[in-house]
């Protein structure tokens, strides 16, 4: 099994995310090749030594592997489109955000054309990328991404989630899912300590803050898929706790959609309850 | 202006948070006196030290300061109705989950039969109680928050958020709203992994914590009241990203109810949207 460690990378796709990839590999000191379809997004990275390709032909021609970071799963099909006679025997790894069946058909496509394919998602945000916390996830073949690791991990810790070429993509959004979260509960928070006119930087920091830190733990490591919710957690009093804080929000005028994650809370603890009783 | 440190405290209620604060007084060297409707839940708290009252009028002709815990607040006001006569002079720290209102209520009620009073909301479970990551809120007057916070310290970090009774309250179902936020994120993103037959342990472990307590202090720490979202937020494309991630949870399966917190999310870029275009 060789690595692709030193080769050439080709990444297609220089928005703010493509340049963050290409300006992390080249500071790992690779060779990168960048591309992108309007001009003038390469300057500064050709000034770091990137090579900068006058078409995504040209520059996947001249790697084996190529790192896709486009808007979405169409732009994608439109870039790669018509260069599909140029794929045979190269690597694609495509870390635009998409759904995980969009993942599963874009593998499908690239391997009829004799392409090796991964499908990764990037859990960072530009000024991130390249740096101790941040992370891709990556699906599709266990040989191939051993292949591709080296290659990529100067982007973040690189880690496989699966065989199934859709399970990075769903992986990724769960995690997006668990960040949504936390910040729509932020959101409302402080909408509630703005409505009755408090200090919403002062609640941030001694308050919000500390307190999710501290329940960090229990309220994101301890959930589970399980309908059921153990004895000790007691989902009648914080169905009647939730109805409490939902009331009392509109009580002081926020608006009602903010409240979602309450909503979604109350749901299961009734639906625990239905199938506990 | 004297503090009210040394003096005897009166516990009414002993269920698992007033067992929890009870004990958090005696292993501060406090003398406490507890009471409980329903006889039998004094026997640890007597042998640590603790002296049991009878009855709500005993617990409280016997001391200054009676803090309060109780199931909600018509029980406060059932227990401190027959008792009201007996209230003068005192001070009662009501720690008891309520609305902002009740509060507020409660607080004209105990000042009409001559006694002080404080709100308070407890940001902690009953096992953390007395440790350095519990605090506990509190709201009224502040030269009274003043004469009490040396009394109330060993219960965990105390808190002043304010003149206005129901603050206090209102801190507190925001900080929960907050943690609500966290679990119902991290639910859903369990669910979805799950869905497709991940690993929900590893998940957890490996990308959900992490990227959380990477994440926190922006999407924690930058939640802003206000309607409109900052440029570089891109409230565009996230409005299109969380459209495919609601998308995808229902195409795995999982219930729409379960993405409150997206559908939050969603609805508050696209008001941000609105309101900047
Ligand atoms: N930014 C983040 O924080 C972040 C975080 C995680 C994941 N992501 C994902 O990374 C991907 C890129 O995001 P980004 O922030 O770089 O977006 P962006 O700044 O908006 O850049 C979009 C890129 O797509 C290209 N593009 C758009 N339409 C095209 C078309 N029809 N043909 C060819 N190229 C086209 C753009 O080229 P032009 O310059 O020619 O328009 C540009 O290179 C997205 O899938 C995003 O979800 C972003
Ligand atoms: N547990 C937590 O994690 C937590 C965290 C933060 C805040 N809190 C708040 O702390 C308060 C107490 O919670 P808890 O966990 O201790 O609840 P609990 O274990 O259910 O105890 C309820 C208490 O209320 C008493 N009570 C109920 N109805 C009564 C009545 N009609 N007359 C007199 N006393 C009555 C009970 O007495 P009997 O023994 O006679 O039934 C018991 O002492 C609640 O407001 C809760 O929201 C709890």
């Amino acid at each position: 099994m060789t690595t692709i460690e030193s080769e050439r990378v080709a990444v297609l796709g220089l928005g703010a995310m493509g340049r963050a990839l290409a300006g992390a590999l080249l500071a790992a000191g690779r060779p990168v090749t960048v591309w992108n379809r309007t001009a003038g997004k390469a300057d500064e990275l050709v000034a770091r030594g990137a090579r900068e390709a006058a078409s995504a032909s040209e520059a996947i021609v001249g790697t084996d592997l190529a790192v896709v970071c486009l808007l979405d799963d169409s732009t994608v099909r439109d870039t790669l489109g018509p260069i599909a006679g140029e794929l045979s025997g190269r690597t694609i790894v495509n870390l635009t955000s998409g759904s995980p069946q969009q993942a599963r058909d874009q593998a499908a496509w690239v391997a009829a054309h004799g392409a090796a394919y991964l499908d990764g998602g990037i859990l960072a945000v530009p000024p991130t990328v390249g740096t101790p916390g941040a992370f891709l996830l990556y699906s599709g073949a266990r040989d191939l991404f051993a292949r591709v690791e080296q290659a990529v991990a100067p982007l973040g810790r690189p880690l496989w989630v699966g065989e199934d070429h859709g399970h990075a993509a769903l992986y990724d959004i769960a995690a997006l899912s668990g960040m949504y979260g936390l910040s729509a509960g932020a959101h409302h928070a402080v909408a509630l300590v703005a409505a009755v006119g408090g200090d919403v930087e002062a609640f941030k920091r001694d308050v919000l803050l500390p307190w999710l830190e501290q329940m960090m733990p229990f309220s994101a490591g301890g959930a589970e898929a399980s309908e059921t919710i153990p004895e000790e957690y007691n989902a009648a009093m914080q169905a009647t706790g939730l109805q409490t804080m939902i009331d009392a929000s509109s009580e002081v005028g926020v608006a009602d959609e903010l409240a979602g994650h309450l909503h979604a809370s109350l749901w299961a603890m009734r639906r625990a309850l239905a199938v506990s009783g």
